[in-house]
């Protein structure tokens, strides 16, 4: 047996892990449909303005400004109506003093008209208009490149989209944007108990946990997962499984659960690259490792369903945020009175799971072969490094999942 | 022009369309890789124990608890080893009183033995094993059903999938499970100018913005939006679009931009079905209008960009989740200082957009025509029907867009 001869703090095993991250820097274009989450990888320059036209605000007649300025409640100013706009449609008509054309809000504005009289400050008297407000000039007009100016950055690069920066793509008429493409994550759990879900469970077997916790969880920080299927614990199988896997930007192995099989992957590794850390101060997640082979992150995750989930938030979240150049994911943190009494273990870091209710935070927590620990909580407590025990009723921080849509 | 005689307040017309939306009953049946973000028809039943066997937690040595009570640094018990059993192979072996078998963490424990003893607590001598700790039952296995018993009920209807219960399913070896089917979400954009973004751009005409501001919002709340194109301002148009898009759950229609557009559709709605509400209190979206057709609910939101999308945040969003079986989104709240005085319409609830930084509110609200008023913004603030100012200095609170993956 490997001793954990450097076990290393929680806070200084993710700075190496995430000094260690190169942000994705190859894209792809995606369809404005599909862009919802991605992030630019180029500025974007208005190739028109918007509006591309002076238009009317409101409905009402495009006017000359100064025509209206002695118009009032009780003398109203007499316009000759020479023509209609509607929306969407292109007319080249050009008015003088003492015309008006009855415009639709975003027809485009006749030329010389400078201002539109809303239509319930007006009377229609055969084909002559009676106007009984003055507006000043631009009143209730959208000049031209008033939202944007054609050749105006609208967007950033490295900014992510969202429903209205994509908007802003539409209104630019722009159909498709350059985004970074997103990380691909390969997925190997390793053990030769493991067996997939639906197949048949012969005795001294279980199913795999992992492959899906750690696929979910990548699906929803903007990565591609892919699951390899078991390693069986055999350093031929490891080392084959390793390449093919190296297809992917980051490469997630989780188990073995005996540490036979942990010493196993931890000298097919070392083989190919360098171990970053191997061990921290963390419970669960104790066992964890962390390797670069060829410029990439490969990590070694416990095989128990909770600690190898709890070290996917951890670790493996951050580090596919920053290869998808996305920010940090902002927690929902509540505070909760605990009601009971917890242990933990000096010198460990723990990630305690609890659910809550009204205020108050139950035990989650089992054990961490247990799925059910993070299944039934709602999210964790963290227990500092120097610290035994919380009492109950003292008040915790509960960092809640957050998994809502 | 047909004058909004029911201008109704914000939650009033929120409160009137939120007891209109029916969840959606129907379910379909998705594999767990698919089923992060959706939410259970009906509880899962555990078809197995987990773990499914008593198992050993560690690597060592699987023994009857009472043969090492009186083990101690200093005097050993002498134990025989029998056998060995690797995790995930199943062997039928027995032990007996002074026989000790070697297991890895997650082996199946042999018949008869009751705990394990760690390696690190062990010597071998020959095929003797030497005990220098006393070990309870239980010592070390996980028994079987520990993390869920057979029969249990271990996830509920409602619940919303995330990581650790796609964990918990894959754990109980199920590989698909029966979820609601998403809202399916009709989008109308009406108006003769509209032109889809990468096609040429004639004058008088604009690119449509609201098609992929509403497919966006629906996307990311769990809904699954259809474009229908433009409809043209012709009543037997609409009508025709309106039948075509009663195959989804909620149907959006967004503009006429003009008064008379507006009463053009709101003519066609009224023939089919039952007006909500008309006018709301609300900047941007005073026009909008809500509408029953067939137990459906079809939305009239306005055509300029920023109305429409802020309308989208504020209506169609809670109306989707609703549907979906979703938990209303989680706002984001921050408090930050207004670096300027903005002013407001009494008797009109505003949402005003603006950028954060530093801890301070800057306004980016332009016009409710200009999409930029929301691309550029982090969040709005509110300004309350009965308020027509916000001053300099004032402590506001910003609801943040929050579109993070």
């Amino acid at each position: 047996m490997k001793p954990f001869t450097n076990l290393i703090p929680f806070e200084k095993a993710k700075r190496m892990l995430l000094d260690n991250i190169k942000p994705v820097e190859e894209w792809e274009i995606v369809s404005i449909e599909e862009a919802i989450g991605r992030v630019l990888t180029e500025d974007v320059v208005s190739p028109l303005n918007i509006p591309p036209f002076a238009r009317a605000a409101e409905d009402g007649y495009a006017v000359i400004a100064e025509d209206t300025y002695s118009a009032g409640r009780y003398n109203p100013k007499t316009l000759k109506i020479v023509g209609e706009i509607n929306t969407g449609e292109y007319k080249d008509v050009k008015i003088t003093h003492g015309e008006a054309v009855q415009v639709s809000t975003g027809a485009i504005m006749p030329k010389n008209a400078n201002a539109v009289v809303r239509v319930e400050d007006t009377e229609i008297n055969d084909d002559e208009l009676l106007v009984y407000r003055p507006v000043h000039p631009l009143f209730d007009v959208a000049p031209q490149g008033e939202d944007i100016k054609k050749g105006e950055t609208v967007l950033k690069k490295g900014e992510l989209l969202n429903p209205a920066k994509i908007g802003a793509l539409a209104a630019m008429g722009i159909p498709k944007v350059r985004v970074y493409r997103k990380p691909r994550v390969g997925i190997l759990p390793t053990g030769d108990e493991l067996v997939k879900p639906g197949e048949k469970l012969e005795k001294g077997k279980i199913y795999d946990v992992n492959s899906y916790t750690l696929q979910a969880v990548t699906l929803m920080n903007g990565g591609i997962p892919k699951l390899y299927g078991y390693v069986p614990d055999d350093p031929k199988e490891i080392e084959k499984k390793l390449m093919e896997a190296m297809e992917n930007d980051i490469i997630v192995f989780s188990g073995g659960s005996s540490v036979g099989e942990r010493d196993l992957l931890i000298d097919v590794i070392s083989k190919h690259g360098h171990i970053l850390f191997h061990g921290v101060q963390i419970k669960p997640g104790k066992p964890t490792w962390c390797a670069k082979i060829g410029g990439k992150i490969v990590f070694g995750m416990p095989g128990f369903p909770t600690s190898c989930l709890s070290d996917a938030y951890q670790f493996l979240m951050p580090a596919i945020r920053k290869m998808a150049h996305l920010p940090p994911k902002k927690e929902r943190i509540v505070k909760a009175r605990m009601t009971r009494r917890i242990t933990s273990t000096l010198g460990r870091m723990q990630f305690f799971t609890v659910r809550v209710k009204d205020g108050f935070a139950y035990p989650a927590y089992k054990t961490s072969g247990a799925i059910t620990s993070l299944a039934n909580s709602d999210g964790y407590i963290i227990i500092p490094t120097n610290a035994d025990l919380v009492e109950k009723d003292d008040e915790v921080e509960v960092h809640l999942w957050g998994e809502q849509l």
